[in-house]
């Protein structure tokens, strides 16, 4: 039976035995970078931007992970191939790991280390609500700003979104939009929004970690011939949208209907929105930006066997 | 031999035994809050101070740990007692826990849980620094903004502190001091900080966590007739200190005597700041603030041996 798997201190565990020391600054500073991506059909999308990224997030906390880049993807690959889910979502972590001394609280001075695990392919809504559309609240919770912690290094410390999640369902929500400091729109708990105005798409620049999903949706928008574009948005762009929509890889493209209890445009996901969806899961279906789960496999020596 | 102790799934283990799920948000989106007191010759000082803190975090993200205060007591008194140490710091966390259900992602339908974990009293700088005092760096990564993140609820996203950490090593410090994003001094990784001058203490106001060594320099300074006041500060108020000084409660009261790698007055621990560490920890000698373990130990009834 297909179950989460695991890798952790070099071995591979079913996922509920992994578990992170609560002595180690992993834990107790969630000194800790991350990525997620997804698989379908044991299709792995975006392996090298995923990687990418996660190499940015280790280097801009200075955590090496003892692993090098095809290590990590064989490793990747054989977390999805053991959980026996062909839609998975896989987490890389780069974890600071514990001190070299316990009396230390040096982060220079600590062993740092890789997990990884698949889990089955999720979605951050709830099916009805991705069929029917969100209704998401506009909090007063803001979120981090970049001079502070730099979202595009993609991290653990959540609270800033949790205590918006919290605020938006007190509200009535679905989920939350938090704002910057000075009022701009960034993104939610876990996904980055994207408005349509006049046959335009527009998506919140800057202060937001930069979606994988966001940047196929910059694809698949000029295939299909729409402008889309980073800008400077404000609640008042979303209250205004003709459609509206969040990304992220664990649900792709989700249809927000509501915003702040009030339907959006007719209240119903919007054509360019279900275009979009539609499109992006054909495309990954065709294999669009795909690496076969077995072909990272690492393959026993010929005549090992 | 005395072994650190931790209190967690309801049972006590050696600390090296106590770890999280890497599935929880507790560890995905650190969801978890705090506090940390110690204890010198079996006297834990401002207990009930720290347990109202901890309430007040645990409130503020609506996470409710399931012993009742007296019973918290307890546990926190036999970790100390159990793991041997007559000096130890015990750290209390209210944890979010595992998700109900696994497909859930929502914060309210969570297992929320308690770890408690006693450890050898420590301080944040080693011995020779807190002799001769601390080369602080004013770095440019800001202190996320209360805003986002209220450092009032004490927590573990520490992402900021530890990117200001890395650059003031990267400077030549020994720790960091940041700053708000409007330039005003904020506090440090763990510590809050205190400027002497003219004869009054000044320590910043605002966007920090309000350490219990803080609190305590409050209270030491009227003991001995010193004006103590929080206040707007800014770098340039450290820099033309007469003296300066960090708290918190892992080392108490240590000299800075560097700021930016120049001399702070004349480069050697203040005499204002002796006295109030002096003074602190004679106090805590006499008892001041203190709770013994021993009357918090969970006897067993009698007749029952």
């Amino acid at each position: 039976m297909p179950e989460p798997v695991a890798f952790i201190d070099e071995k591979f565990v079913p996922a509920s035995e992994a578990k992170v020391s609560i002595l180690e600054p992993t834990f107790t500073k969630s000194d800790v970078v991350y990525d997620t991506l997804s698989a379908t059909d044991r299709l792995i999308f975006r392996l090298d931007d995923h990687l990418d990224r996660f190499q940015n997030s280790c280097d801009a906390m200075a955590i090496k992970p003892p692993y090098e880049r095809d290590e990590l993807k064989g490793i990747i690959a054989e977390c999805i191939d053991r959980s026996g889910y062909d839609d998975a979502c896989a987490t890389m972590m780069g974890t600071r790991g514990p001190y070299n001394d316990i009396s230390s609280r040096d982060p220079r001075d600590c062993q740092n280390g890789l997990i990884v695990v698949a889990v089955p392919y999720y979605y951050v809504m709830p099916k009805d609500k991705r069929d029917s559309g969100i209704n998401i609240s506009v909090v007063d919770n803001r979120r981090v700003s970049a001079d502070a912690v730099d979202a595009r290094v993609k991290n653990f410390n959540w609270m800033d979104l949790t205590r918006g999640l919290l605020e938006a369902y007190g509200k009535g929500g679905d989920s939350a939009m938090l704002c910057t400091s000075d009022g701009k729109l960034s993104e939610g708990p876990g996904f980055n929004v994207w408005i349509s105005k006049n046959g335009r798409l527009l998506t919140p620049r800057g202060n937001l970690l930069e979606g994988m999903t966001r940047r196929s949706i910059f694809e698949l928008a000029a295939e299909i011939g729409v402008e889309a574009i980073e800008s400077d948005l404000y609640p008042d762009d979303l209250r205004g949208a003709d459609e509206a929509f969040s990304t992220t890889t664990a649900g792709a493209v989700t249809p927000i209907t509501q915003v702040d209890s009030k339907p959006l445009g007719n209240g119903a996901p919007g054509i360019m929105t279900t275009q979009l969806s539609d499109r992006y899961w054909s495309r990954r279906k065709e294999g669009w930006h795909g690496t076969l789960v077995d072909d990272l496999l690492v393959k026993e020596p010929a005549g090992s066997a």
